[in-house]
Order: C-alpha cells, then structure tokens, then sequence
C-alpha cells in the first residue's frame, strides 16, 4: 500500500476534527458580550485543542515522510492514533464548559496521554517495518520531545485533582515546547544531560 | 474516469462518518466521573465502529488498488456502499444510548449486513467490468471472510431480540477476525474446510 | 489555476454535504422499533437527496473533465454550484421532518430547480473560456437531461400545493433518469423528437 | 516540506468550515413560509460568509502558488489563517440569530479583522522565506485590497455601536470588492492615487 492515501486519510480525518470542535462554541442567546462570557473558558480550550491538533498534523506529516510502504501494523497504529484525536473535541468540550475543573482536566490530559502513546507506537511501527536507518533519524530526534511530554502528562493527571490550574499549565507548557523551533531547546536540553 | 476522484471522494466520507460519530459522545451537565459513566456503552459503540469504518477503509483501498477503469457500475456500487456505512452513526448512536438494548442491537446488525452486502457487490461490479484476472484473485481470497461476515451478521439479528449481548458479541467477534492477519487464520478454517 | 484544486475542493464540500445530512436522522429516545418509525419520511428524504448529491459529483467529475484551464467565471459558476447544493441538507430535513407536506416539499423542488440552473451556468462558462471544441460536445450532450431536469423541477414547484405526492414522485423519476444509463434513454427521447 | 499537504489539509479545513455553516440554518418546527421567515436574517449571514471562505479559499490559492517550500513560520501562519477562519461559522451564527444587530455584528467584523491580518502575516512568512521575486509581486499586488479591507474592517468594527447596517454594509461591499475582477478595480483606484 502507498502512503498517498493513508497521509490523504489522516489528513481528512484531523481537517474535520480540528474544525468540529468549533461547534462546541455554542451560540449564546443574547446579543451582549455579557453572554458571550460564559465562552470564554470554551474558547480557551478550543485554542488549546487546536495548536495540539496542528502540532499532531505537522508531526504526523514528518514522521510520515521517513515512510516507504505502509504495513498492517502502521496502518493499525496510525488509526490508533486517529482514534485518540478523535475524542480530543470531546474531552476540550467537557473541560471548557466546566471552567478546567479537576476531573474533566485529568481526563484531557488522559486523552493527550493515550494520543502520544500512539504516536510513539506509530513511531515504533515504521522503524520494525524500514530499519533504523538515516531517514528515521529525525523522527528519533523527537524522541526526548515526545517521551517528556507523556512524562508530563502522567504529572498532570494525578494533579489536576489538587491544583487543577497547575495541570492546565503544563498542557499549555507542553504546547509551547512543540511550538518552538526545535534546535534551540534540544540543544540546551541535551547539554543538560551531557554534562 | 480514472479512480482517483472516486477513492479521494471515498476517503473523504469515510473520514467524514468516523469523525461526526464522535459528536454522539454529548458532553455531561456535571464535571464527575459520575457524570461520565451513562457515556461508557455510548464510547464502546462508538469504539466498535470506529474499528469497522476502519477495516472498510482499509479492504476498500485494496480493492480499489485492483480496478483499472471506473465504469458506470463500479461507481454506483461504491455509492451504495457509503450510503450504508453513512448510516452507520445513526445507527451507533441507538445502540450505544440504549445500553446495547435488542432493536438497536438489531438495527446494527442490518446496517452491517447491508453494509457487507454492498461491499461484496462493489466487488462483483468489479470482476464483471475487468475480467477474473490475477490482480482480482486477491479480492476473490478474502471471500470466505467477506461470506462469513455477512452469514455471522444474519445470524446476530434474530439473536438480538434473545440474547442481545450475544448479537453484539458477534460483530466484536466478526471486527477482530479482520483486525488480525489473514494468513494464519484463513489456512486454519481452509484446512478445517479441506480435510 | 489548475483544475485540480478546484475538483479537490468540490469534492470535499460534496462528501461533507452527503454525510451531514444523516445528522438530521437524530437518535429517537425509546429503543423499540415504533421509535423509528417517525423517522421513516426523514429517511427517505435522506436516501433521495444522497442520490442527487451522488449525481451531481458524478455530473460534475464528468463536466471538469473538459475543463483545462480554470477561469475566473469558472471558479465562481462552481461555488454558486456548491451554495444551492449546500442548502440541500437544509431542504431535506424540513421536508422529511414535515412528511413531504406542500412548503417544504415545493422548497426542496426550489433549491433543486438552482442547483440545476447553477449547473448549467457552470457549463456555460466553462463553454465560453474553452469554445465550443469535441470535449465539451460530451456535456452539451447531457443537455436534453439538463434541462428536462429543470423543467420538471419548475412543474414541480406549484404542484406541490395542490398535490405534494406528485411533486415528490418528480423528484424521484428525475433522480431515476440520471440514474439510468445514458444511451437507451436519450436515443428513445431524440426518436421521439425527431420523427 | 512540500506545499501540497498544507494545501490539501487548509482545503479540507476551508470546505468543512463552509459547509458546516449549514447547520446553523436549524430545521424550524412548523411547514409553513412563516416558519422559515425567522431564518431569513441567518440565511444571508450564510450567504456573505459562504462568500468570504469562498474568497479566501480562492486567494489562499493563489499565494499558495507562489511558494516554493514551506517553512515552519509559513505553516503556522497558515494555521494561524485558518484558526480565524474556523471562528466565522460561530460569528455567522451568532449574528444572524440576533438580526445582525450591534455587538455580533461588532464581533463579526473583529473576526473578519482577524482573518485578514492572518491572511497579511502568511503573505509576509513567504515573502520572508522566498524573498521579493516575481512571482510573489502577484500576491503583493493585492496588497491595496488587503489594506483597504482591514481598514474597513476596523471602521466597522466601532461603527456597528451606532449604526449596525452600515458595519453590515461594509462586510457586503468588501466582499463584493474582491468578487469584481481585479484589473479594472485597481487601475481605477490607482489612479486616483497617482494623480
């Protein structure tokens, strides 16, 4: 099988995600920014939610292009991996409607979690399948990227259910890291470990 | 008409219909874990057909990966199958907000039924336009699955309104039998078919 | 502009339109079969429209296919294509919901006779920044249909408010012209027209 | 990274967004014309704003097709395009509901304010990245239009607290600008300008 339509799929399926979660911003009934209030905690996490899905697309296209023949096994991972952002309008929804109280928080963060697994096992799909040769070299340059950010997640579970703000912090931390350019801030981590 | 305008358009349904299902999880009034829970046979029908949009995105490609021309009848026969896959959200969304209850169950069974029924017809569509070559022998192999699918289905109908729990222990069943390999499984019930 | 962005786009819109409309099936609250029943009108009105959408981005790939350049009236012909078919969801859930009852079915009849004039301004346009060469003659072979078609569509408005059931069956037997191979039943209408 | 997955994934976007506008058009409860005159107000807020993505779309086109490679700063200032964009649905609705009256039609003019400086800064990344050629002396051709549109955009924004029509007014007549073919508009405006 051809990549083409696996990236063409994918692509199809984050599109649509990433645009569905704007029907959560339920239109208010009045006409005064009064009623626009309660929104904004929704709007919030739809931007959130956006710059993730956006991070998880550019990735995705990179991770994509180390790619040869797709095998059963990334084909399965990657749908994997499409089932976990699927549910991340959701849980943004559940988070944003009840203002990032603790346990929708937790949740989101379990999403984001189970999301990054996948993209490391979709990771670990391609190299059983082509080898550890240059290509994939970039794609386990992320690696310190991807693994922190679990690391991360596994911290904000269990404490969004103390300082639930702190927990919101760290996705909106995680966020930023993908954003930046990546040389900069891996270099310095790096240096860090290698004394 | 070349393919690639009827598998891009099939693509984009199929990433379409395993997207909006996810608009039937409807975000709870309440912030708990409590407040989640009516979701849970909502999530797992939800899950289920998320595997079976999957598979048919998957067994699409490969049996569009063998048509060379797009006549008439393989067009329509395609439309066919996604009307019936489009109804598949609907038909989740019963089953999943009435606990798996025996109509709904019912009712899924038909979808997939009519479902598989269009799937092998889109196959039959074709044979009969590109001649029973060597590239079609691949499509052809996994007719003892795509028969045995739609016999399980018909079964899993009536079943529901006795042992509901069963019908949908079927379409489990039946999902998994085409998530694993198909070499090992389909030597094991050949050679239980030719002994 | 190539055309392929343009057929891409189109593409995207139409399998968007066909999909959504199924989100006006909305999941009845019982679990019993009577529960499905008011649905039953929804339903049909959901199978004729995903036929006319079938239609139209079959029409549609078969029309860009003559197309090599895109021209500025070219682009604006389609996305005036694109906004009457992207008001067929809306009709068909106000008809199906309404039991084909007078306004909602003449409506339907309405959005049907635009989308078909915008159709034929597509063609058009594609006509004049092309000139009348072989390729083109391929569409202004459909123009018996496509005009039929709109005439039927203009008999169909008033009708509806004396007898909806008629307009409703023109809707349908229009459906079932172009579902029809074309030869057989333009040669039997040009025999008739040319005695 | 080459430009083609951006394209395909902001056009997936721009056709989701343009088609889920529809659902905003609620299905009303009654048969009659009557029943349909309170969606007479959110049926043109659809049609402006079905121009305006329609517009975007076809310009996002053309920068697009000045680019050669894309770098991160042109890919997350196209996602930054396409976050503004997603939020017109929203604006749409909320203004038509309300009859277009003072702060949604306030609200709908930042947005639009919004999407235009996006759509500025992704023009501004590829001249970055590229450098001032040829090709890109299109894109900046349309520079006049872009500036005199967020300059309208920005008197409408506080003109709507006093006279909303007229803040409606200026969206219609902006879109009807870039609908009319460019050269005679802009030699007109030029010269007036180079007297």
């Amino acid at each position: 099988m051809g990549k083409n339509r696996l990236e063409t799929f994918s692509d199809g399926v984050l599109a649509i995600i990433i645009t569905i979660m704007v029907l959560e911003l339920k239109v208010p009934h009045g006409d005064s920014l009064t009623a626009l209030s309660p929104l904004i905690p929704v709007f919030f996490g739809y931007l959130l939610s956006f710059i993730y899905i956006a991070i998880y697309w550019n990735n995705h296209h990179h991770l994509m292009h180390t790619v040869g023949h797709v095998s059963a096994s990334i084909l399965w991972a990657n749908m994997h991996l499409l089932f976990w952002l699927s549910l991340i309008p959701f849980a943004t929804a559940w988070m944003g409607e009840n203002h990032f109280s603790a346990t929708p928080t937790a949740l989101y963060g379990f999403i984001l979690l189970m999301a990054g697994f996948a993209y490391w096992l979709l990771g670990q799909a391609i190299i059983r399948s082509h080898g550890p040769d240059a290509l994939l070299a970039k794609a386990v340059g992320n690696d310190l990227k991807g693994k922190g950010s679990l690391a991360l997640y596994l911290l904000a579970i269990p404490l969004a259910f103390y300082q639930e703000l702190l927990a919101d912090a760290i996705y909106v931390l995680v966020a930023i890291w993908w954003l930046l350019p990546d040389r900069r801030i891996e270099r310095m981590l790096q240096n860090q470990h290698q004394p």
